[in-house]
This record gives C-alpha cells, sequence and structure tokens, in this order.
C-alpha cells in the first residue's frame, strides 16, 4: 500500500484515547474514510463509540493497524518510545506514522530505526488542557492552535504533505521545527510553566494549613497559573524526565529573571524596579499582538 | 449627617475610576441614591459618563465628598495612603470611608489616624485583571467574588453593616481579615503570581529574541501564567513595595518549593517526582472543590 495524497481516502488508527487522542480522532472522523480508535482499556473504546468520535476500535495494538493509511500514537512520551520500538512490522507499506509527544528529540532518534517502509513525521500540537481522559475529549480542542510537524531527513513530501493535511482537517496550523529547537521552545513555553505551578500550588497548601481563609483569597491571578498543575502526572512526569535537559536549563533561567526581580524589592527599588515591570509589560504586549 | 444604615440612600463617591472604581460605580448605580465620580483627568468623567457608570462626576478631590455618606478610595495603594492624610477634614458626618488597596497593613494605620467623625473600614475584593483604565470597566467585575472586608477597632457595627450591603450590592462575598493576616495571603495568593509571570514572560522574550518561532509555540499554559504581566505597572509597584516584607517571604518561600522540584528533576528520581506531582495534582483539587 502506498502514502495516500488524500486524507479522505485515508484509514487512520490512533493509539491513545485520551485528551489529545480521543478528541484528534473526533476532529478527523467524516473527514477521512475511517477512524480506528486503540486504547487499553475496552471502557475507553465504548466510550470513544458513544461519543462519536471514532468509527471502530481495538484494545490491541496491532488490531486494524495493517489496514491504516495513517497512525497517529497519542500516549505518554515513555509509552511512545516503548511502542515505536516494537510497530514497525506491523504498519503498511508507506504508512505515515505520527505522533503528538510534548518532546521530541529522543522519539525522533526512535522513529529513524523505523523500517524503511514506514514514513516517520514528528507531531505536536499546541493545545494540551489541565483535564484528561476521554470523557474530557473535544473534536473542536485543535481549532486555530499551532500544531507543530517535525519531518525526518527520510521523510518524503508526499508523507509530509499527508501530515500538513491532518492538521488541517482538524483547524490547526501547521509550524515545521527541528527536534532540539522543539524541545528546548516547549521546555521554556510549556514545561516549565507547568512546574511553576506545581511549586505555587505547594506553597498555597503549606499556607492554607496554617490559615484556612487561603483558598477564600485565592483569585482568577492564582487560579491561572495554579490550573497547570492538574495537569495528568503520568504524561508530564514522562515530558520532564524525557525533556530533562532543556526542562533544567529553562528553569535555571526563570531562576535567574525572578531572582533579579526579587533583588529589586529587596532593594526597595522604586525607580528601577519601575523600569524592569514596565519592560515586561511592553515584551508581554508584544508577544501577545 | 449620621451614617445611614441603608444603602439605597446613600450618596456614594467613587475616587479613582479605573478597573476597579469604575466597575465599582457602575455595579452600584441606581442600587444607591447617587454615585459620585471622582478622578483625575475630565477624559476620565467625561468616559465614565458616556458609559453610564456614574451620575455625576468631577476632578477635584473634595468636590462632592461632604455630600456623600459612602466614600471609597479606588486608586494605587501609595495614592490611597497619600489621600487617607489629607481627605479627613472633607469628609461629613459618620462617613463610611472605605478603600480597595491591595495591602492593607500601612492602609489600616493610616486609617486609625483619619478625624473621630470619619468611620474607616478597609476593603479589597479579589477580582483583578490585566487590564486597566475605565474603558475596561465592568459593572459585573465584583460578581460571585470574595470582597475582603478589615474594620478598625473604632469601626461602628453600623458602617460595617453598611460596607457589607455595599459589597452584596455587586454581588460580592465578605469576607473580614486582620490586616497582618490579609497582607500575608495575597501575597502568596495574588502579588507573588504576578512576579512568577514577569519572570517568565522575561525569560520567554530573551529565548525569542535568539529564536523568533518562540511565541508561535505559546499554547493556553503559557499564556494563563503570562497575562498577569499585563497588570497595571503603577498599580504593582505600589502593591510590591508597600507589602514588600510579605512578598519576600512568599518568593522565598516559592523558591524553596520550586528548588525541591528541580531537585528531584536534576535527580532523574522517577518515583519521587512522580510522588510529589501526584501530591501537588491533590493539593489542587482540594484547593479547587
Amino acid at each position: 500500500m502506498n502514502t495516500l495524497v488524500d486524507l479522505r481516502d485515508c484509514r487512520i488508527a490512533i493509539v491513545g484515547l485520551g485528551l489529545m487522542g480521543g478528541s484528534l480522532a473526533g476532529g478527523l472522523r467524516r473527514r477521512c474514510r475511517e477512524v480506528i480508535g486503540i486504547a487499553r482499556r475496552a471502557e475507553t473504546i465504548d466510550l470513544a463509540l458513544r461519543y462519536g468520535l471514532i468509527d471502530r476500535g481495538s484494545t490491541h495494538l496491532a488490531d486494524g493497524l495493517d489496514q491504516a493509511n495513517v497512525v497517529v500514537l497519542a500516549t505518554p512520551v515513555r509509552s511512545i518510545l516503548e511502542q515505536l520500538a516494537t510497530i514497525g512490522p506491523f504498519l503498511s507499506e508507506g504508512c505515515l506514522l505520527m505522533d503528538l509527544g510534548s518532546c521530541k528529540e529522543q522519539i525522533i532518534a526512535a522513529m529513524a530505526q523505523l523500517p524503511e517502509h514506514v514514513q516517520p513525521l514528528g507531531g505536536h500540537p499546541m493545545c494540551g488542557k489541565e483535564v484528561s481522559g476521554i470523557e474530557t475529549a473535544e473534536p473542536t480542542l485543535y481549532q486555530d492552535r499551532t500544531f507543530i510537524l517535525i519531518p525526518l531527513p527520510r521523510t518524503s513530501d508526499g508523507a509530509l504533505g499527508l501530515g500538513r493535511q491532518l492538521v488541517e482537517a482538524v483547524g490547526a496550523r501547521p509550524l515545521i521545527l527541528q527536534p532540539r529547537q522543539h524541545d528546548r521552545l516547549v521546555a521554556r513555553f510549556s514545561h516549565l510553566p507547568y512546574l511553576l505551578a506545581c511549586a505555587l500550588v505547594n506553597m498555597a497548601a503549606t499556607t492554607s494549613l496554617t490559615d484556612p481563609a487561603g483558598p477564600q483569597v485565592a483569585a482568577s491571578g492564582f487560579h491561572s497559573v495554579a490550573r497547570l498543575a492538574g495537569s495528568d502526572v503520568t504524561m508530564m512526569l514522562d515530558i520532564l524526565l524525557t525533556n530533562r535537559d532543556e526542562v533544567l536549563k529553562a528553569a535555571y533561567d526563570f531562576q535567574t529573571q525572578l531572582n533579579e526581580l526579587i533583588h529589586l524589592v529587596e532593594l526597595d527599588d522604586d525607580e528601577g524596579l519601575r523600569t524592569r515591570l514596565n519592560s515586561v509589560r511592553g515584551a508581554y504586549s508584544e508577544m501577545e499582538r
């Protein structure tokens, strides 16, 4: 089977039906020939069918894969790495194999080891939420979001084109990046904010032990930082440890920035602090344009 | 003039018509006898009248104050402190004088120095936003939010009762706290999150200098932490420097929590990190209930 050039003719298998995989399935259904859902638990398949997110499903990884023109791995990063080591022989000739993992260097290296008949393409949609599981899936999740694509040197133009069609079919914007560049950026824009939320929630919880009025004082400012602490732990653990070097570099850079701000407060430096806060506000406006 | 016991009979003067004062004016209008708006610039008064937020206005602080049964100072914290030093003689007998400042120890100390004929009551509504100015005012801003009230030993039951009526008139929930307790809690739940947002935005801006793809990678997780960096600088500068000791204690405690998380990542401690992240997630759920 050669890679089909039109997504509408494709059978697409999605492995992992949580927030990300379930939403992708729902967004792709009826925009392709068939969506096959693969999950560990039969209950998840039942829910995905009931919610109308998939056409059919299976609890066996290999099941249905040989009929798929496109396979998307939508599990936590370390599960993706395990699946990449064994999935090759089950895939059809020319099959486009994508993933939705949040760290790309290790995944792209593992994809490079796939049998030659497979067309690999790294993927990372920038639309996580602090909830998880098939119950939270929404077919519109990807709408208007950036969906990063990371081709390998061996990825054909046709396979990359099919990947783009998939991204655009769910309303997202493709952005081509290099794996190391990707991992550096997401460490700073996505993985670090999670660590900050965790540290803030821990501090707030400790404070609330001695003053139960704490949570009543929490307003939208607190909640918008803290909400990331509700993210799926297995997913985030895989991300932090797989993207460890970049997460640590981002964390050290953040600490330097925070220390400078704290120092200006310690010095009671009215003008210095005003200048710094104005420059931050300017940078924020620039970023939000 | 004695303090009136029913808010509906009161003339209310609001000093400062930004996001907080303008929204309060709009929320109180038609729920009291008259809302008088006081702002430095005539343009602000014109806009407040055009938006229907006030019944009448003035650019002179003293103007209309002697006819008001309730006066609310809705300016940055250090402006409130300056106003408290001079406003006393302009206020009518029994006038309820409130403020909306985010730090309370210094304000309550200044309120204690007011002439005896004034009834002071500290206030702090937990409903800030990262926008500012009369153009952003919304009469529903206070709806369903916590509105902290801090009575002084000299505050009469009648004055506190009138303050409660004002809070409830705009749909907020009153919460009585002590000044020091207030400043400690808001440093942790409100002021520190702003500093974290600033440090994150600075780090992201630096990253984007060398990789312009940065902002494209920013998803909702980044934005929900970063948005506080758009807050009004004069307001936040006053807060950070007036509540300096508690902000610094909160920042040091946060650094300790973040260092512990970073250390688990450095150690590549899979089980230790999972345990910690699960406990954070539990604390977050508990807090959001």
